[in-house]
Protein backbone atom coordinates (compact mmCIF):
# COMPACT_ATOMS: atom_id res chain seq x y z
CA UNK A 1 0.00 0.00 0.00
CA UNK A 2 1.43 3.63 -1.11
CA UNK A 3 -0.11 6.61 0.70
CA UNK A 4 -0.01 9.56 -1.44
CA UNK A 5 -0.77 12.93 1.00
CA UNK A 6 -1.41 16.33 -0.67
CA UNK A 7 -0.73 18.93 1.63
CA UNK A 8 -1.98 22.48 0.15
CA UNK A 9 -0.92 26.35 0.78
CA UNK A 10 -2.64 27.63 3.71
CA UNK A 11 -0.82 24.68 6.09
CA UNK A 12 2.68 25.54 3.82
CA UNK A 13 2.25 29.20 4.62
CA UNK A 14 1.86 28.64 8.35
CA UNK A 15 5.09 27.47 10.66
CA UNK A 16 3.11 25.90 13.04
CA UNK A 17 0.28 24.62 10.95
CA UNK A 18 3.01 22.85 9.15
CA UNK A 19 5.42 21.30 11.95
CA UNK A 20 1.95 20.14 13.73
CA UNK A 21 1.13 18.47 10.11
CA UNK A 22 4.39 17.11 9.48
CA UNK A 23 4.85 15.28 12.76
CA UNK A 24 1.58 14.05 11.77
CA UNK A 25 3.04 12.58 8.41
CA UNK A 26 5.90 11.60 9.59
CA UNK A 27 4.53 8.69 12.13
CA UNK A 28 2.09 7.60 9.07
CA UNK A 29 3.54 4.04 8.64
CA UNK A 30 4.07 2.64 5.51
CA UNK A 31 5.26 3.58 1.59
CA UNK A 32 3.74 7.24 1.54
CA UNK A 33 4.79 10.18 -0.83
CA UNK A 34 3.73 13.85 0.01
CA UNK A 35 2.92 16.37 -2.76
CA UNK A 36 3.04 19.93 -1.80
CA UNK A 37 1.70 23.59 -3.19
CA UNK A 38 2.87 26.52 -2.82
CA UNK A 39 1.73 28.74 -0.67
CA UNK A 40 1.65 32.58 -0.25
CA UNK A 41 5.30 32.69 -1.09
CA UNK A 42 5.96 32.64 -4.22
CA UNK A 43 3.34 36.11 -4.80
CA UNK A 44 5.08 37.51 -1.89
CA UNK A 45 8.78 36.48 -4.07
CA UNK A 46 7.62 38.31 -7.48
CA UNK A 47 6.14 41.06 -5.81
CA UNK A 48 9.30 41.70 -3.82
CA UNK A 49 10.87 41.77 -7.63
CA UNK A 50 8.30 43.60 -8.77
CA UNK A 51 7.37 40.80 -11.34
CA UNK A 52 3.53 41.01 -11.66
CA UNK A 53 1.41 38.06 -10.86
CA UNK A 54 -1.48 37.11 -13.13
CA UNK A 55 -4.23 34.50 -12.67
CA UNK A 56 -6.38 32.92 -14.92
CA UNK A 57 -9.22 30.31 -13.48
CA UNK A 58 -7.03 30.09 -10.50
CA UNK A 59 -3.37 29.21 -12.32
CA UNK A 60 -1.01 31.60 -12.19
CA UNK A 61 0.30 32.60 -15.70
CA UNK A 62 4.09 31.67 -15.41
CA UNK A 63 6.41 33.90 -17.66
CA UNK A 64 10.30 33.32 -18.11
CA UNK A 65 10.63 35.34 -14.82
CA UNK A 66 7.69 34.37 -12.84
CA UNK A 67 9.32 30.35 -13.36
CA UNK A 68 12.16 31.32 -12.00
CA UNK A 69 10.03 32.21 -8.81
CA UNK A 70 7.92 29.45 -8.10
CA UNK A 71 10.87 27.27 -8.73
CA UNK A 72 13.14 29.02 -6.15
CA UNK A 73 10.11 29.10 -3.84
CA UNK A 74 8.26 25.37 -4.55
CA UNK A 75 11.80 23.42 -5.35
CA UNK A 76 13.80 25.44 -3.48
CA UNK A 77 12.38 27.22 -0.03
CA UNK A 78 9.68 25.35 1.09
CA UNK A 79 10.59 22.27 -0.42
CA UNK A 80 13.84 21.79 1.66
CA UNK A 81 12.11 22.99 4.47
CA UNK A 82 9.76 20.11 4.14
CA UNK A 83 12.54 17.57 3.37
CA UNK A 84 15.09 19.01 6.50
CA UNK A 85 11.67 18.93 9.31
CA UNK A 86 10.77 15.83 8.17
CA UNK A 87 14.57 14.55 8.57
CA UNK A 88 14.42 15.81 11.85
CA UNK A 89 11.52 13.29 12.41
CA UNK A 90 13.10 10.33 11.66
CA UNK A 91 11.23 10.26 7.97
CA UNK A 92 13.78 9.87 5.38
CA UNK A 93 12.19 12.41 2.87
CA UNK A 94 13.91 13.25 -0.47
CA UNK A 95 12.84 16.13 -2.67
CA UNK A 96 12.28 16.03 -5.76
CA UNK A 97 10.73 18.21 -8.79
CA UNK A 98 9.15 16.41 -11.75
CA UNK A 99 12.83 16.79 -13.40
CA UNK A 100 14.61 15.32 -10.45
CA UNK A 101 15.26 11.52 -11.57
CA UNK A 102 12.17 12.25 -14.45
CA UNK A 103 9.50 11.17 -11.71
CA UNK A 104 7.29 12.90 -13.67
CA UNK A 105 6.94 14.84 -17.25
CA UNK A 106 4.55 17.66 -18.12
CA UNK A 107 3.75 18.96 -21.34
CA UNK A 108 3.55 23.01 -21.86
CA UNK A 109 -0.20 23.71 -22.86
CA UNK A 110 -0.84 24.84 -25.51
CA UNK A 111 -3.05 28.43 -25.44
CA UNK A 112 -6.34 28.63 -24.88
CA UNK A 113 -8.85 30.85 -27.44
CA UNK A 114 -11.43 32.81 -25.01
CA UNK A 115 -13.79 34.48 -26.87
CA UNK A 116 -11.58 36.73 -29.28
CA UNK A 117 -8.14 36.42 -27.61
CA UNK A 118 -5.48 33.70 -27.10
CA UNK A 119 -4.92 33.06 -23.33
CA UNK A 120 -1.41 31.81 -22.86
CA UNK A 121 -0.48 30.42 -19.80
CA UNK A 122 3.57 30.67 -20.43
CA UNK A 123 5.75 28.28 -18.91
CA UNK A 124 2.54 26.03 -17.35
CA UNK A 125 2.68 22.29 -17.50
CA UNK A 126 -0.02 19.39 -17.87
CA UNK A 127 0.65 15.77 -16.73
CA UNK A 128 -0.34 13.52 -19.75
CA UNK A 129 -1.45 9.78 -19.21
CA UNK A 130 2.26 8.02 -18.66
CA UNK A 131 3.88 11.36 -17.65
CA UNK A 132 4.38 9.80 -13.90
CA UNK A 133 7.44 7.34 -13.83
CA UNK A 134 6.07 5.05 -11.21
CA UNK A 135 9.33 2.43 -11.79
CA UNK A 136 11.61 5.84 -10.94
CA UNK A 137 9.18 6.70 -7.95
CA UNK A 138 9.09 2.52 -7.22
CA UNK A 139 12.85 2.62 -6.69
CA UNK A 140 12.87 5.38 -4.47
CA UNK A 141 10.66 3.78 -2.39
CA UNK A 142 12.27 0.67 -2.39
CA UNK A 143 15.36 2.45 -0.18
CA UNK A 144 13.33 3.43 2.23
CA UNK A 145 12.86 6.97 1.29
CA UNK A 146 9.51 9.18 0.92
CA UNK A 147 9.38 11.28 -1.67
CA UNK A 148 8.21 15.18 -1.36
CA UNK A 149 7.10 16.64 -4.34
CA UNK A 150 6.63 19.73 -5.26
CA UNK A 151 4.30 21.09 -8.82
CA UNK A 152 8.10 22.10 -10.97
CA UNK A 153 7.60 19.49 -13.41
CA UNK A 154 9.73 19.09 -16.61
CA UNK A 155 9.46 18.45 -20.00
CA UNK A 156 12.26 16.02 -21.04
CA UNK A 157 13.75 18.27 -23.26
CA UNK A 158 15.64 20.72 -20.70
CA UNK A 159 12.44 23.16 -19.64
CA UNK A 160 10.58 23.51 -16.39
CA UNK A 161 7.24 23.03 -16.33
CA UNK A 162 4.69 25.11 -13.44
CA UNK A 163 1.85 22.53 -12.67
CA UNK A 164 -1.13 22.29 -10.22
CA UNK A 165 -0.27 20.18 -7.28
CA UNK A 166 -3.62 18.92 -7.04
CA UNK A 167 -3.20 17.60 -10.54
CA UNK A 168 0.63 16.27 -9.58
CA UNK A 169 -0.95 14.42 -6.57
CA UNK A 170 -3.60 12.52 -8.35
CA UNK A 171 -1.40 12.03 -11.17
CA UNK A 172 1.07 10.21 -8.92
CA UNK A 173 -1.62 8.44 -7.40
CA UNK A 174 -2.77 6.84 -10.64
CA UNK A 175 0.53 6.66 -12.08
CA UNK A 176 1.55 4.47 -8.58
CA UNK A 177 -1.51 2.70 -8.46
CA UNK A 178 -0.50 0.56 -11.29
CA UNK A 179 2.46 -0.62 -9.07
CA UNK A 180 0.51 -1.26 -5.97
CA UNK A 181 -2.39 -0.56 -3.63
CA UNK A 182 -2.88 2.99 -3.64
CA UNK A 183 -4.65 6.16 -1.12
CA UNK A 184 -4.74 9.54 -1.97
CA UNK A 185 -5.27 12.23 0.97
CA UNK A 186 -5.97 16.03 0.04
CA UNK A 187 -5.31 17.70 3.29
CA UNK A 188 -6.30 21.44 3.87
CA UNK A 189 -7.61 23.62 6.55
CA UNK A 190 -11.09 22.96 6.16
CA UNK A 191 -12.59 19.62 8.12
CA UNK A 192 -13.87 18.61 4.11
CA UNK A 193 -16.13 19.01 1.89
CA UNK A 194 -18.61 21.29 3.44
CA UNK A 195 -22.64 21.65 2.56
CA UNK A 196 -21.97 24.92 4.09
CA UNK A 197 -19.07 26.66 4.90
CA UNK A 198 -19.56 28.49 7.90
CA UNK A 199 -20.39 25.08 9.89
CA UNK A 200 -18.40 22.48 10.71
CA UNK A 201 -20.76 20.10 11.31
CA UNK A 202 -22.26 20.27 7.45
CA UNK A 203 -19.14 17.52 6.17
CA UNK A 204 -20.72 15.80 3.07
CA UNK A 205 -19.01 12.12 3.65
CA UNK A 206 -19.03 10.65 0.44
CA UNK A 207 -19.64 11.97 -2.71
CA UNK A 208 -19.67 9.80 -5.74
CA UNK A 209 -19.48 10.63 -9.81
CA UNK A 210 -23.35 9.92 -9.60
CA UNK A 211 -23.56 12.90 -6.56
CA UNK A 212 -21.25 15.57 -8.02
CA UNK A 213 -23.05 16.57 -11.08
CA UNK A 214 -25.98 17.61 -8.94
CA UNK A 215 -23.82 19.13 -6.13
CA UNK A 216 -21.87 21.25 -9.08
CA UNK A 217 -25.31 22.25 -10.27
CA UNK A 218 -26.87 23.14 -7.08
CA UNK A 219 -23.72 25.42 -5.78
CA UNK A 220 -23.38 23.08 -2.92
CA UNK A 221 -19.55 22.66 -4.24
CA UNK A 222 -17.91 25.96 -5.91
CA UNK A 223 -14.65 27.49 -6.84
CA UNK A 224 -11.31 25.63 -6.05
CA UNK A 225 -13.25 22.80 -4.43
CA UNK A 226 -14.36 21.97 -7.76
CA UNK A 227 -10.85 21.18 -9.51
CA UNK A 228 -10.18 19.16 -6.52
CA UNK A 229 -13.21 16.65 -7.25
CA UNK A 230 -12.35 16.23 -10.27
CA UNK A 231 -9.15 15.13 -9.63
CA UNK A 232 -10.45 13.22 -6.59
CA UNK A 233 -12.98 11.50 -9.20
CA UNK A 234 -10.35 11.20 -12.15
CA UNK A 235 -7.64 9.25 -9.42
CA UNK A 236 -10.77 6.90 -8.00
CA UNK A 237 -11.92 6.12 -11.76
CA UNK A 238 -8.48 5.18 -12.95
CA UNK A 239 -7.94 2.60 -9.66
CA UNK A 240 -7.03 4.48 -6.56
CA UNK A 241 -8.38 2.61 -4.06
CA UNK A 242 -9.50 5.14 -1.90
CA UNK A 243 -9.39 9.25 -2.01
CA UNK A 244 -10.41 11.42 1.22
CA UNK A 245 -10.30 15.46 1.43
CA UNK A 246 -10.01 16.10 4.73
CA UNK A 247 -8.38 18.69 7.28
CA UNK A 248 -4.41 18.36 7.46
CA UNK A 249 -4.61 17.92 11.22
CA UNK A 250 -6.91 15.19 10.74
CA UNK A 251 -4.60 12.85 8.95
CA UNK A 252 -4.12 10.17 10.97
CA UNK A 253 -8.04 10.26 12.31
CA UNK A 254 -9.73 7.62 10.33
CA UNK A 255 -13.16 8.65 9.43
CA UNK A 256 -12.88 12.37 8.91
CA UNK A 257 -13.12 14.47 5.89
CA UNK A 258 -14.97 13.46 3.09
CA UNK A 259 -14.06 10.25 0.88
CA UNK A 260 -14.57 10.28 -3.13
CA UNK A 261 -15.65 7.02 -4.52
CA UNK A 262 -16.74 6.04 -8.30
CA UNK B 1 34.60 3.71 -9.84
CA UNK B 2 33.21 6.48 -8.80
CA UNK B 3 34.04 10.35 -10.45
CA UNK B 4 33.01 13.46 -8.46
CA UNK B 5 32.78 16.05 -10.31
CA UNK B 6 32.68 19.97 -9.05
CA UNK B 7 31.88 22.74 -11.46
CA UNK B 8 32.11 26.41 -10.56
CA UNK B 9 30.33 29.41 -10.37
CA UNK B 10 31.36 31.35 -13.61
CA UNK B 11 30.40 28.42 -15.60
CA UNK B 12 27.08 28.30 -13.58
CA UNK B 13 26.84 32.01 -14.73
CA UNK B 14 27.11 31.36 -18.43
CA UNK B 15 24.21 29.28 -20.04
CA UNK B 16 26.48 28.73 -23.02
CA UNK B 17 29.12 27.25 -21.27
CA UNK B 18 27.13 26.05 -18.32
CA UNK B 19 25.71 23.72 -21.79
CA UNK B 20 28.55 22.45 -23.05
CA UNK B 21 29.66 21.50 -20.02
CA UNK B 22 26.60 19.36 -19.09
CA UNK B 23 26.72 17.89 -22.51
CA UNK B 24 30.30 16.88 -21.71
CA UNK B 25 29.14 15.59 -18.53
CA UNK B 26 26.40 13.32 -19.71
CA UNK B 27 28.64 11.62 -22.18
CA UNK B 28 31.01 10.37 -18.78
CA UNK B 29 30.73 6.88 -18.85
CA UNK B 30 29.97 4.99 -14.89
CA UNK B 31 29.29 6.11 -11.73
CA UNK B 32 29.07 9.68 -11.30
CA UNK B 33 28.14 12.57 -8.93
CA UNK B 34 27.96 16.56 -9.96
CA UNK B 35 28.92 19.36 -7.04
CA UNK B 36 27.59 22.50 -8.52
CA UNK B 37 28.44 26.24 -6.66
CA UNK B 38 25.95 29.41 -6.80
CA UNK B 39 27.28 31.73 -9.06
CA UNK B 40 26.40 35.46 -9.01
CA UNK B 41 22.55 34.58 -9.26
CA UNK B 42 22.40 34.64 -4.59
CA UNK B 43 23.97 37.81 -4.98
CA UNK B 44 21.78 39.05 -7.43
CA UNK B 45 18.72 38.14 -6.05
CA UNK B 46 19.79 39.80 -2.38
CA UNK B 47 20.60 42.66 -3.95
CA UNK B 48 17.27 42.68 -5.72
CA UNK B 49 15.37 42.44 -2.07
CA UNK B 50 17.79 44.65 -0.44
CA UNK B 51 19.48 41.97 1.46
CA UNK B 52 23.27 43.00 2.34
CA UNK B 53 25.70 40.34 1.08
CA UNK B 54 28.48 40.44 3.55
CA UNK B 55 31.48 38.43 2.43
CA UNK B 56 34.60 37.30 5.52
CA UNK B 57 37.31 35.32 3.78
CA UNK B 58 35.40 34.31 1.02
CA UNK B 59 32.49 32.87 2.80
CA UNK B 60 28.94 34.40 2.73
CA UNK B 61 27.53 35.83 6.16
CA UNK B 62 24.26 33.90 6.49
CA UNK B 63 21.51 35.31 8.06
CA UNK B 64 18.12 33.92 7.80
CA UNK B 65 17.33 35.97 5.14
CA UNK B 66 20.20 35.24 2.94
CA UNK B 67 19.90 31.67 4.03
CA UNK B 68 16.40 31.79 2.33
CA UNK B 69 17.80 33.28 -0.18
CA UNK B 70 20.90 30.70 -1.24
CA UNK B 71 18.55 28.18 -0.94
CA UNK B 72 16.28 29.39 -3.43
CA UNK B 73 19.23 29.97 -5.99
CA UNK B 74 20.94 27.20 -5.22
CA UNK B 75 18.87 23.77 -4.40
CA UNK B 76 16.25 25.84 -6.63
CA UNK B 77 16.60 27.63 -9.99
CA UNK B 78 20.48 26.29 -10.64
CA UNK B 79 19.72 22.73 -9.08
CA UNK B 80 16.90 22.37 -11.17
CA UNK B 81 17.88 24.19 -13.92
CA UNK B 82 20.73 21.88 -14.29
CA UNK B 83 18.86 18.68 -13.56
CA UNK B 84 16.34 19.05 -16.22
CA UNK B 85 19.27 20.07 -18.98
CA UNK B 86 20.95 16.69 -18.18
CA UNK B 87 17.68 14.51 -18.38
CA UNK B 88 17.22 16.09 -21.79
CA UNK B 89 20.99 14.98 -22.45
CA UNK B 90 20.05 11.38 -21.46
CA UNK B 91 21.74 11.63 -18.40
CA UNK B 92 19.27 10.45 -15.12
CA UNK B 93 19.95 13.44 -12.77
CA UNK B 94 18.44 13.32 -9.50
CA UNK B 95 19.11 16.88 -7.57
CA UNK B 96 19.82 17.03 -3.81
CA UNK B 97 20.61 19.02 -0.84
CA UNK B 98 22.09 17.51 1.68
CA UNK B 99 18.62 17.01 3.51
CA UNK B 100 17.30 15.02 1.03
CA UNK B 101 17.69 11.20 1.82
CA UNK B 102 19.85 12.55 4.64
CA UNK B 103 23.04 12.47 2.20
CA UNK B 104 25.10 14.96 3.79
CA UNK B 105 24.72 16.48 7.38
CA UNK B 106 26.93 19.38 8.48
CA UNK B 107 27.57 21.24 12.00
CA UNK B 108 26.68 24.91 12.42
CA UNK B 109 30.03 26.59 12.35
CA UNK B 110 30.88 28.32 16.32
CA UNK B 111 31.61 32.03 15.67
CA UNK B 112 35.30 32.50 15.57
CA UNK B 113 36.97 35.11 17.41
CA UNK B 114 38.84 38.09 15.49
CA UNK B 115 40.89 40.63 17.31
CA UNK B 116 38.43 41.66 19.72
CA UNK B 117 35.62 40.57 18.36
CA UNK B 118 33.45 37.36 16.90
CA UNK B 119 32.88 36.97 14.00
CA UNK B 120 29.63 34.77 13.39
CA UNK B 121 28.93 33.14 9.87
CA UNK B 122 25.42 32.94 10.35
CA UNK B 123 23.75 29.43 9.08
CA UNK B 124 27.55 28.11 7.78
CA UNK B 125 27.67 25.06 8.13
CA UNK B 126 31.47 22.64 8.08
CA UNK B 127 30.91 19.27 7.30
CA UNK B 128 32.37 17.20 9.82
CA UNK B 129 34.02 13.55 9.33
CA UNK B 130 31.31 10.90 8.83
CA UNK B 131 28.82 13.51 7.52
CA UNK B 132 28.41 12.27 4.40
CA UNK B 133 26.36 9.52 4.03
CA UNK B 134 28.04 7.35 1.03
CA UNK B 135 25.45 4.54 1.91
CA UNK B 136 22.49 7.02 0.78
CA UNK B 137 24.12 7.93 -2.12
CA UNK B 138 25.20 4.68 -2.93
CA UNK B 139 21.72 3.28 -3.59
CA UNK B 140 21.17 6.20 -5.51
CA UNK B 141 23.55 5.28 -7.64
CA UNK B 142 22.82 1.77 -7.69
CA UNK B 143 19.60 3.02 -9.56
CA UNK B 144 21.45 3.82 -11.92
CA UNK B 145 21.15 8.02 -10.85
CA UNK B 146 23.92 10.96 -11.05
CA UNK B 147 23.20 12.45 -7.85
CA UNK B 148 23.55 16.69 -8.76
CA UNK B 149 24.19 18.16 -5.15
CA UNK B 150 24.09 21.89 -4.32
CA UNK B 151 25.91 22.90 -1.46
CA UNK B 152 23.17 23.86 0.74
CA UNK B 153 22.81 21.04 3.34
CA UNK B 154 21.24 20.47 6.83
CA UNK B 155 22.32 19.62 10.41
CA UNK B 156 19.61 16.87 10.81
CA UNK B 157 17.73 18.58 13.98
CA UNK B 158 15.64 20.76 10.82
CA UNK B 159 17.68 23.43 9.93
CA UNK B 160 19.23 24.40 6.37
CA UNK B 161 23.14 25.68 6.50
CA UNK B 162 25.70 27.52 3.88
CA UNK B 163 28.52 25.39 3.21
CA UNK B 164 31.27 25.91 0.81
CA UNK B 165 31.00 23.83 -2.85
CA UNK B 166 34.40 23.07 -3.00
CA UNK B 167 34.23 21.42 0.57
CA UNK B 168 31.20 20.08 -0.27
CA UNK B 169 32.95 18.14 -3.45
CA UNK B 170 35.94 17.32 -1.15
CA UNK B 171 33.88 15.63 1.34
CA UNK B 172 31.86 13.92 -0.88
CA UNK B 173 34.46 12.08 -2.68
CA UNK B 174 36.10 11.37 0.53
CA UNK B 175 32.74 9.47 1.90
CA UNK B 176 32.64 7.64 -1.22
CA UNK B 177 35.59 5.87 -1.10
CA UNK B 178 34.81 4.23 1.75
CA UNK B 179 32.42 2.36 -1.08
CA UNK B 180 35.02 2.46 -4.09
CA UNK B 181 37.49 3.86 -6.02
CA UNK B 182 36.57 7.53 -6.38
CA UNK B 183 38.24 10.58 -8.41
CA UNK B 184 37.65 13.94 -7.74
CA UNK B 185 37.76 17.07 -10.19
CA UNK B 186 37.21 20.53 -9.72
CA UNK B 187 36.22 21.66 -13.49
CA UNK B 188 36.79 25.99 -13.52
CA UNK B 189 36.85 28.74 -15.93
CA UNK B 190 41.24 28.38 -16.09
CA UNK B 191 43.39 25.72 -17.52
CA UNK B 192 44.40 24.87 -13.81
CA UNK B 193 46.91 26.37 -11.57
CA UNK B 194 49.11 28.47 -13.15
CA UNK B 195 52.45 29.93 -12.22
CA UNK B 196 51.26 32.91 -14.18
CA UNK B 197 47.81 33.42 -14.65
CA UNK B 198 48.11 36.08 -17.63
CA UNK B 199 50.09 32.65 -19.32
CA UNK B 200 47.74 29.55 -20.28
CA UNK B 201 50.95 27.72 -21.19
CA UNK B 202 52.00 28.07 -17.22
CA UNK B 203 49.85 25.14 -15.88
CA UNK B 204 51.67 23.68 -13.16
CA UNK B 205 51.02 19.63 -13.68
CA UNK B 206 51.18 17.85 -10.91
CA UNK B 207 51.13 19.75 -7.14
CA UNK B 208 52.04 17.28 -4.34
CA UNK B 209 51.42 18.27 -0.24
CA UNK B 210 55.13 17.98 -0.45
CA UNK B 211 55.36 21.53 -3.22
CA UNK B 212 52.35 22.97 -1.99
CA UNK B 213 54.09 24.86 1.20
CA UNK B 214 56.88 26.29 -0.92
CA UNK B 215 54.28 27.43 -3.69
CA UNK B 216 52.27 29.14 -1.12
CA UNK B 217 55.15 30.65 0.85
CA UNK B 218 56.25 31.90 -2.81
CA UNK B 219 52.77 33.38 -3.62
CA UNK B 220 52.49 31.83 -6.55
CA UNK B 221 49.29 29.98 -5.21
CA UNK B 222 47.01 32.59 -3.72
CA UNK B 223 43.45 34.10 -3.04
CA UNK B 224 40.72 31.56 -3.76
CA UNK B 225 43.08 28.81 -5.01
CA UNK B 226 44.58 28.23 -1.79
CA UNK B 227 41.30 26.94 -0.22
CA UNK B 228 40.63 24.60 -3.76
CA UNK B 229 44.44 22.95 -3.33
CA UNK B 230 43.94 22.65 0.22
CA UNK B 231 40.34 20.30 0.00
CA UNK B 232 41.97 18.65 -3.09
CA UNK B 233 45.11 17.70 -0.86
CA UNK B 234 43.03 16.66 2.01
CA UNK B 235 40.57 14.54 -0.23
CA UNK B 236 43.72 12.57 -1.29
CA UNK B 237 45.19 12.34 1.94
CA UNK B 238 41.61 10.60 2.51
CA UNK B 239 41.84 7.74 0.55
CA UNK B 240 40.30 9.78 -2.98
CA UNK B 241 42.38 7.81 -6.21
CA UNK B 242 43.11 11.07 -7.77
CA UNK B 243 42.08 14.53 -7.89
CA UNK B 244 42.39 17.38 -10.72
CA UNK B 245 41.80 20.97 -10.74
CA UNK B 246 41.18 21.25 -14.83
CA UNK B 247 39.01 23.81 -17.28
CA UNK B 248 35.69 22.85 -17.75
CA UNK B 249 35.73 22.74 -21.50
CA UNK B 250 38.27 19.59 -20.98
CA UNK B 251 36.21 17.61 -18.82
CA UNK B 252 36.95 14.52 -21.05
CA UNK B 253 40.08 15.89 -22.11
CA UNK B 254 42.73 13.50 -20.49
CA UNK B 255 46.28 14.82 -19.24
CA UNK B 256 44.57 18.32 -19.14
CA UNK B 257 44.83 20.22 -15.96
CA UNK B 258 46.64 20.24 -12.55
CA UNK B 259 46.83 16.67 -10.38
CA UNK B 260 46.99 16.77 -6.94
CA UNK B 261 48.60 14.03 -5.08
CA UNK B 262 50.02 13.34 -1.77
Amino acid sequence: MINVVKIGGNVVDSPEALADFLSDFARMGGSKVLVHGGGKEATRLARALGIETNMIDGRRVTDAATLDVVTMVYAGLINKRIVSILQSLGCNAIGLSGADASVITAVRREPVRRGNVDVDYGYVGDIPAGGVNSAALSGLLGLGLTPVVCAIMHDGAGHLLNCNADTVASATAIGLSAIDRTTLTYCFEQPGVMKDISDPDSVISLITSVDFPSLKADGVVSGGMLPKIENALAAVKAGVDSVIIKQASALNIGGAGTIIRD
